[in-house]
């Protein structure tokens, strides 16, 4: 019998040079963020499914994971049975709700304000298209407990140096605040409690222009002398835009410190990106209270890495006020394109050691062991009719020198 | 309100100076296998309940954690539930199973034969207890598509290679071979279908000595002439082991290799560790079908790496026989010693950049990539009432030295 070898529908088995590029890429990110004095902390895939229901996730929630109860606890007997009864946890849909979780947890043993660095998997039951997976990486890091803005701009640097420590440079940095975006519709006569779902349409700008926008405020229902006098806004913040904006903005230090941020990121960028107010920029998480921050480059159709500032989360779990900040940079998407781009990475020397199967086994692995301690890559292959075969398999993984164990000579291969 | 912050049962939370633990372990041990000329590999967390239902996993399988169906597949109003109505995947048990089904998807882009690394994530709803979690790492190496004995050697050479990367050594590498063992019971006038259980017992030997297997197979119902013969059979392969095992296994090229083998690891130790037979070693998995082994330490109460040949796993997905071997070392059992003992890893020099909220970030940031671009891990401390504490919680992660930003002077911390 023959058993089906796909993977689950919507996860992906990597091959061993899309792992080398993953790898690489992660190590190169790791070590900026640590350079920035950030620390790595892993926390469980696996999640009480109460805090997953009850956490700020939007839309996510409904792609939750869920994890059947075992043993006495999955009671199947019982009438009417629903989702309830039958699950106690979950697989995480990101890595904020953990980090938050973790630091309520074991706040008396982390330094404060604590920095952190995750790259770890999370789960999300999506619709599978292209590029598009269940299980995929998430790469943030967050600042905790610093209100000031020495937060925002330690993200913006670290993020931006990260990415630039892969090779990707000429991308744009857009900065808003929730803030400035709420008080300008609130400025137009909108409800407090329509914010949300104006956001969301402004939030495509971008895409559908001004009188897409309109036309879909307009559809919403929302009544045209409200609409009219956004749209009115709107132009008005254009130009120099922040300053137009502060007009509307009823916290003028909100918008000092947004021209702070802007300032600090063009300072630092060394004309390798540069940092821009978007007055439209809102990033769907509900849970984001002041900066939001994303990345775009021509390179990607949407944003390569996205943040902002959630004061509100972690009061969830410590019952007091605490103050946070991330940025998460679009993993999943670089080491995408490039493993389509065929970007090389450095790598040591691979070479292949080629003997006979009669040779001695400990002669071969001292020759091969001293071309180790050169800090070369050694396959040994042993001559057979497959051999050809096998030595072009490893070519095509980056062996580049064939090492001849009978007589020490190398050759290079192509 | 307040959120319950611990995790899930079974699992747990790494405080940075853990992670940095076991991210130093796990590179180290990459950094061996890779030059070895094993390949990285990624699968997915998530596989097919029915793949790992019909998995030789043993009592793993009792322990596999199962995800709820979604959408219109969950049909509660189904009558007589049962927990196949209501899961289609779950969480992997260990990295061998999807290994399999890796390589039966993915042969054609594979080289052969195929040395694959996996350092990755499993799961077991094991009886939580000191050391042991329900989500946890396994590192493992496997070869193949090579069957002769010098698949086994390369395995043994890089893993003990490893663990001295780790500081590890003066260890022993145990090996055994399951044709041996079962001719070994066989001889004693054991029925072939009790061979499984007799190993069990078997296995014990080390614990409960000569008398304690003798007493167990009589409990277990055995013959006492059959337990008698198979005694005398244990007493005799004693001294030079191996020799005296020859006479029971019929297959003498078994002998021959595991000879090969030892005579090999004991060439390449270099004192570092030894090499022995051990007749009573079976290693629990079902699967094995050859060689197995194990390392065990005096700094551990059981086994620090184990593993073995599995020439029928791989046809289960590929309806062809396919050899394969593979050894694994006991990740979470080395990363909690090594933190336990508070083992110190090599790490850049750790600076704290001590500045005044009102200095210039751009140039804070400057003198900062100074000190980054010389290989310094750098942390920004702002001056206030909190400077001291902050201090000392970044002195309990590394940190050795303080730059004054306004005077550029440092100072050795302590």
């Amino acid at each position: 019998m023959k058993m089906n070898a796909t993977p689950v529908r919507g996860t992906k088995d990597f091959l061993p040079l899309e792992v080398e590029i993953r790898d690489y890429v992660r190590e190169k990110i790791e070590t900026t963020y640590k350079a920035f004095g950030f620390h790595k902390i892993n926390t469980p895939i696996m999640e009480d499914i109460e805090r997953l229901n009850k956490s700020d996730g939007g839309e996510n929630l409904s792609m939750i994971f869920k994890l059947l109860k075992r043993g006495q606890k999955l009671d199947l007997t019982k009438e009417n049975l629903n989702e309830d009864d039958l699950v106690d946890s979950g697989l995480r849909y990101d890595l904020t709700m953990p980090l938050s979780r973790y630091f309520a947890n074991n706040r008396q043993n982390l330094t404060m304000p604590f920095k952190a660095i995750q790259i770890d998997k999370v789960f999300r039951a999506e619709r599978p298209q292209k590029g598009r997976f269940r299980e995929f990486y998430q790469c943030d890091i967050d600042i905790i407990g610093d209100k000031s803005v020495n937060a925002e701009m330690e993200l913006i640097a670290a993020t931006t140096s990260a990415l630039d420590s892969i090779g990707f440079s000429d991308f744009t940095v857009r900065i808003n605040d929730r803030r400035i975006l709420t008080d300008m519709i609130l400025s137009a006569g909108f409800d407090a409690n329509e914010v949300g779902s104006v956001c969301i349409i402004f939030d495509k700008l971008d895409k559908i222009g001004m009188d897409g926008v309109k036309a879909e405020l307009l559809e919403k229902g929302y009544g045209e002398s409200v609409v009219a006098k956004f749209m009115d806004i709107i132009k008005d913040v254009e130009g120099d835009a922040l300053s137009a904006a502060e007009k509307y903005c009823s916290n003028k230090d909100v918008v000092l410190d947004l021209k702070k941020v802007l300032d600090f990121a063009n300072s630092i960028s060394n004309g390798k990106f540069n940092a821009v107010y978007d007055k439209s920029l809102v990033r769907g998480m509900g849970y984001y209270t002041g900066m939001v921050f994303e990345i775009v480059s021509p390179k990607f159709g949407s944003s390569v890495a996205g943040g902002g500032r959630y004061d509100e989360m972690i009061g969830k779990f410590l019952g007091e006020s605490v103050p946070a900040v991330g940025f998460s940079i679009g993993f999943e998407r670089i080491t995408t394109i490039m493993f389509e781009e065929k970007v090389s990475i450095p790598t040591k020397e691979k070479v292949i050691l080629i003997c006979n199967q009669d040779d001695d086994m400990v002669e071969v692995y001292n020759k091969r062991n001293e071309l180790m301690e050169k800090g070369m890559i050694v396959s040994v292959l042993f001559r057979s009719k497959k051999l050809g075969k096998q030595m072009d398999g490893l070519i095509s993984l980056g062996y580049s020198k064939a090492c001849y164990f009978d007589t020490g000579d190398f050759k290079e291969l192509s």
